[in-house]
């Protein structure tokens, strides 16, 4: 598991093996059951992790007043997932992550993380690019959101993420997309 | 000028006097009139830039083919602005970005901002924490878009953003939210 983490960093920075067993050992094993929450909306004993994905399959969301399901994010292997509102502010989780297939994930706490930051400036690093390309990420999304119709939505999602589509249901599509479920259907027919 | 963003770094890390004078080697002063562009869409030579605005008011915008302006983002005093995706893939500009008031910026190319984070980790440790509060807000914004309606947008709005909303109009608004500016006449009468 730990060789996955160790490519997936490599990708931005170059480590020794000292660095990296020093990453590691911050590091932590979970494995999930498809269904399982990593992290449920309100806990605080959990919010403040970080989780790189393995393998498997999680999505981020919010359930609102009214039952709604609102996708935040899917994280398939390769992947971090974590309550990031949460970290930030030191909250309780204001999300909830689900496994959408059995997952493995390497877990770290948010203290650790940011102590491996503080004592390594190539994880800083690493860490930087991450958030960047994640704002960046996030950003291209809410001008879909402004902007894109639901077809376009569609295939900019299906574009993005080829192979993604089809681990995923088509309701839990259209909950990322913001779209109905009708709508989706007849777009994907 | 320089004080003004060395009191905003130093919210975050301390700097020594040498320290600060190198990061402000790389900074160079704009000055740009209301209604002037900092970026168009398209534009190549302007594009990998970031910019701290000193005082003044910008905004971030993609227009659609039918014409309609989708806002991404308001950039008051204090805030940094920039075509982040055009940064981060070093491609040409996909918003443009103006003035809605005579705006005075201190401008950083991309390369030299890189060049900082590498010379001094205080540096990448000040730009990692801008990039994840930067995420952690444009995920509020997009759980907002997909979960509340126009009414409870502009509430979040006012809360989030006191003081920005009287220097706005209407309609800037409107684009921002993401809701028709009839409907937000409604809800702001």
């Amino acid at each position: 598991m730990s060789t996955i983490l160790r490519q997936h960093i490599e990708k931005i920075v170059p480590l020794t093996d000292e660095e990296f067993d020093r990453v590691m050992s911050h590091f932590k094993t979970r494995k999930l059951k498809k269904h399982q929450f990593l992290l449920q909306e309100g806990d605080t004993a959990h919010a403040h992790f970080d989780n790189f994905v393995v393998s498997g399959l999680l999505k981020v969301y919010h359930t609102s007043d009214d039952g709604h399901e609102h996708i935040l994010q899917f994280a398939p292997e390769d992947w971090w997932v974590a309550d990031y509102r949460a970290n930030y502010f030191e909250s309780s989780a204001v999300v909830n992550i689900s496994c959408l297939e059995n997952s493995e994930l390497l877990t770290i706490s948010y203290a650790n993380r940011e102590q491996l930051c503080k004592e390594f400036h190539k994880l800083e690093h690493f860490f930087r690019k991450k958030a960047t390309g994640g704002f960046v990420s996030q950003q291209r999304r809410i001008l879909s959101l402004l902007n894109n119709n639901a077809k376009e939505r569609y295939e900019e999602f299906l574009s993005l993420y080829p192979g993604l589509s089809q681990r995923l249901s088509k309701t839990l599509i259209a909950s990322y997309l913001g779209v109905s479920r009708e709508t989706l259907s007849r777009l994907s027919d």
